[in-house]
């Protein structure tokens, strides 16, 4: 029996090389390992959560981001793309999982406290935001995920969604439920282009896999490297330098990289010299995925989406038989 | 077009003559007014919000309510009864208003706040509790409801329900959900037998209207009247005697409980003589409701569940789907 992958995105916007290394790669990987079958969310419920006045570009966002997972390689055929709000049993989980959390422990999750933080929600935090890791419980435990890739900051969400599977089958004496293990990317954050933050959307400082051979240039040229690495011949600093940060990312040949390096470091290797070698590598990357990204058409989006979200209602109701069955709401079933 | 009424009950037992007096008797007028359309909810799911350790009570729970339903005369072919966790669309708008809800509002919510004072949550409040009212909002809306009974102690349920109306048809530009306006009863609160609290099952001190014959007598001899009064011949008082208090919400002659409450504050009327007219008098009040309890078969409450329940879901899905329209979440509806 295969183990079941469940990740997915928020459709906030069009994907970009973060969210590639971060977990893009990771999902080519493990959608042609035959140990697991992996399935892909697009998380329009919980994108709501803190979005529910923007929800009219909730639809093109989920366009856009299923356009980014064809464009680099994810295969409808290997993985199971589907959108939560179409899987309406996962309403139905969370509801049944909100008795089993307490408000001062949602609280104290480290995640939601993170967030609330870079949030401007003051004192008005919408109880769906602070709920939203039960919500998340539901998402992985309705279709029997044991493996969730995550960053090592969701770790807290990952531990929350196994409480919450041990008190369940514990109060209505049942196994019905697996808990879930992390999988943590093995490639770094990405770095924003600014070299302040990591890459982000919301701070524009991200390439994104849809952008046009111009935006590319110019979002490298603009690259923070080392400020003061005026001449050519003057040594400069790698460490923190974003186009080195994308070179290790996305060059192919990992011992070129490292004699840029030691050039670099050294003097001699002017940082025009330097971003027009990253410039090649990202438009040799970013080619392919245009040009996938440009032969996908709507229609095929439609389809995927509701193929996929036709075989995730399949399995999350073969949980919800089994979680109603347990707390004794399964009235009707004789 | 009729306006609809929604209420209901928790399933968390047996029904009882303050319920009568408080809803039930209401519910059968209404029943008969061409101007309504009601639907009656067992709040399973609300149920579970603070007894999700005792599910496994739940369906006996639900069968003894419906046997009290169809005893004093509620009618499935006039009024709606169903289950609150067969209608699944509840769970899904719910999970919509959750986020236009804050914490802080919900704590500040004055019923929430009593109910948390007499529970014994300590500081663990399961969020599907403090969250308990944004689902009530979702119960009464999806179903268009727009005359809601209640307790006046339950007004600021009805004012969250109406500005999550307000605020969904707002944000999303809607006018797909219609404010409510609650219909407070007519009958004043029963007082329990003890004289101290009104009548409640946790208390013990209520009168079921499923009790034996035996029962009810016991109750009544154990009835709180004026400790004072303690010769025949002395004046008693009416005021918080509770054998008065039932005369006066049960005896069908009004001006022969003027006359008894005269005779007893000039004194010459014993509590014993007085005991055994309010004996009668439930007695034949609950003797027709044993009688058809006793007649109603699992198969037929059985049955009456799932026609209510077929019904409701066919309402809720149709407010669904201008709510999944409104946000934005139909997708695959062209």
């Amino acid at each position: 029996v295969k183990k079941r992958i469940v990740t997915g995105d928020r459709p906030t916007g069009k994907l970009h090389l973060g969210h590639y290394t971060g977990s893009l790669k990771s999902r080519l990987l493990l959608q042609e390992n035959s140990e697991y079958e992996q399935f892909v969310m697009i998380a329009d419920m919980q994108a709501l959560t803190d979005n529910f006045n923007q929800s009219y570009k909730i639809k093109s966002n989920i366009y856009e981001v299923v356009r980014d997972y064809l464009s680099i390689g994810l295969d409808p055929n290997k993985t199971t793309i589907f959108i939560q709000s179409q899987v309406k049993a996962i309403s139905e989980l969370t509801m049944y999982y909100l008795n089993l959390v307490s408000i001062a422990k949602l609280e104290r999750n480290p995640t939601i406290k993170i967030e609330l933080a870079q949030k401007k929600f003051n004192s008005s935090i919408p109880a769906g935001f602070l709920c939203y890791p039960i919500n998340q419980a539901a998402d992985i435990t309705i279709f029997q995920g044991e493996v969730v890739p995550v960053g090592s900051d969701q770790l807290p969400m990952i531990e929350q969604t196994n409480e919450i599977v041990s008190r369940f089958n514990r109060i209505y004496n049942t196994n019905c439920l697996k808990k879930c293990t992390a999988y943590i990317s093995p490639f770094p954050k990405l770095m924003g282009i600014d070299g302040q933050h990591k890459a982000s959307k919301s701070l524009n400082n991200a390439i994104f896999l849809s952008d046009t051979e111009g935006d590319i240039k110019e979002k490298v040229k603009q690259m923070y490297t080392d400020p003061s690495h005026i001449h050519i011949s003057s040594p400069g600093k790698v460490e923190g330098n974003v186009v080195f940060a994308y070179l290790e990312a996305f060059h192919p040949d990992k011992q070129e990289v490292e004699e840029l390096k030691n050039q670099y470091r050294k003097g001699g290797l002017g940082d025009m010299t330097l971003k027009n070698i990253l410039n090649k590598t990202l438009q040799e990357l970013l080619c392919h995925f245009r040009e996938k990204r440009a032969k996908v058409k709507d229609e095929e989006i439609a389809s995927i989406l509701e193929a996929g979200s036709h075989k995730a209602n399949k399995i999350a109701e073969e949980t919800m038989q089994q979680v109603r069955a347990a707390v004794g709401t399964n009235y009707f079933i004789s």
